[in-house]
């Protein structure tokens, strides 16, 4: 599976936890926002949820891992775009859960409230539980197909709801759209992404 | 302040806990959901989140309390809508930052997971910190600004991704709004907030 | 390794969740306390406290879980006793540190407080961190050897403030000792275990 | 009532945020410990334990307000003392449920492990709830009377457990008296209380 770890400014000392908790599963890890809290731009988590957001609708990667100090800023931003759903998962319990009702796409976790000591090793242990093969899976599994049915129909809400993302592109303030998509990281995987789009490709290099 | 209470069937015997944890607080409160889990028609969080966004879109309300088992589904529901922020809410702390920062109309309660034993006492301290005279004021109030500038854009943000919510409704699978907006209690106040919308008003009384 | 589960009335319900969480490991399991909310006669936290810290002293086990209704009751009462060290363990994070740091014999519970829907699936999270072969291995594993002293000093305090096992039997009021000795289950095994102890032996036949 | 603060070295940069969150009380509070990292001698939980303990023996406070990394081993080192009836406190809930039905005299944080970001916020919504004027009042109100009685036959299982503590000091390792009892904030109010204690006095300086 390919993997985008985005960070805010925030929380961006806790990045290179978040990448060592990730490696070994045979995942494709993409580190797409700040990765310390010198980096520089600063990203907010208005830029990250458009990022992770973008990332997975244009099939960039599968799933987005994400946060701010609480994950509830992070999570109501990316939650704004179409096709995310986005889990606040603070224990292995949650992930647990996530994985096998709701199957999303996306993590929001609390990366300064609750983080303290051994925190590393609660991302491990959530990381076990949300990657799993059971993924989809139903808890309890008798009620695996009314769950998997909620989760298509929440699918089609987020169609029905949302303009296609073209257009919130377009539409967005660009105090949002420019430092997320012009942010270094993010924009080298973006551009090769965009060779099919000629219109999205114009209107990023005008945000420069 | 205007509090709905929506509870999907799962939780629907948390409901009373709801209430009474609400009340003495001098909030009008608005029961729209399952109240017991013997409750017929059953609403799934696929139905509370409409329920939910639509009683805030309509100014039915000022706060929405929903939740779901977990919390996570009805949190991704009812973010598929304009104009919603919503917390995921399990401590007081969660809650008394969620004020501070977010500022947000909805919260989504764990309220089958983690919910036992004095489970109503928790419910009282996180309201308690939830609905507080410091909401927006920022935590650590010298962050005040930054954050009240990331509430506006992720205003602007709703707006810019969301179809406005008359189209939404139209879009709606059936299956999603028939049982939301003909929900007997929701219905009831509903229709007196449609008042001035004839087209809405036509085309409920088609779902029936 | 032997492994008592020792639950007391109010979280009796919860003892078969236990049990299925603790199978399949290869531990030789123990059920000695209450089995359901019915079950007669009832044990309180101040019997089953009793009747964990005796099975360790007497070697009948090498590690007892045990719990209440918060888990501080059951961990006070177990507490009084030498040689018990007890953690208050609640996720699978608290476990991987009480495992590697502490390693005792002894865990207790919240068994209705906060034990909701999926409850039985947190125990399962929690006794995959804490049976681990990286018992006592310290953390982080620098902090191996001062953590190992710790623990060691930890048992000379306990010899060195508690009176001898055979002692306190004596000492205790009858509305403890009796209830919990004279408890179907774990009479059965206590006697056992006693046949070369005539003193206690005669004076557990008393308490009948 | 007199509450005495006790860190020890791992977690002592906490202990303003512990003073901080415990002030404007009307209690009077003693620092007695670790007050932060760099401070020295370093105290580990093998020492803050006997110093709580003794605190409370020796009437010195009515309660102790101790912990380490994870809360687990301070919890384990004080409760190996007689009249010691320690809550492990993690929420709000823990403190309200603790203070009804537990009513203890100490309460052991955890001072890393989870403390993140708003953990001094966290430390007060505790506080809040834990010095109430509710302590021993039972949870639910009807269970009062058997909640008390099982309060009772604890400190009567204490006893019958415990050694004299004058006894235990004179059977401890040095290596845990010794820091412990020579540490200069505590020994400073421990010669105070020790004026009609001849026998401890002289120990106590043949301890330097």
């Amino acid at each position: 599976m390919k993997i985008a770890v985005i960070n805010e400014i925030s929380a961006a000392d806790r990045n290179a936890d978040i990448l060592r908790a990730l490696e070994g599963r045979g995942h494709e890890l993409f580190n797409l926002g700040n990765t310390s809290s010198g980096d520089s731009p600063a990203l907010l988590y208005i830029h990250t949820g458009l990022m992770a957001a973008l990332s997975l609708d244009l099939g960039l990667v599968d799933f987005v891992v994400g946060g701010c100090g609480t994950g509830q800023g992070f999570l109501n931003a990316v939650m704004q775009y179409p096709g995310v759903c986005c889990g606040h998962l603070l224990t292995p319990l949650d992930a647990f859960l996530f994985a096998r009702i709701n199957a999303g796409n996306c993590v929001s976790l609390a990366l300064n409230q609750g983080y303290g000591w051994a925190g590393e090793v609660n991302l491990r242990l959530i990381f076990d539980q949300l990657f799993s093969p059971e993924t989809g899976a139903g808890y309890p599994p008798t009620r695996a197909e009314p769950q998997r049915q909620g989760r298509e129909l929440l699918g089609q809400i987020s169609t029905a709801a949302h303009r296609p993302f073209s257009e919130i592109l377009f539409a967005l303030p660009e105090a949002v759209s420019r430092p997320a998509l012009t942010f270094p990281a993010f924009r080298a995987v973006l551009e090769t992404s965009l060779q099919n789009r000629a219109d999205l490709r114009a209107w990023l290099s005008n945000l420069i």
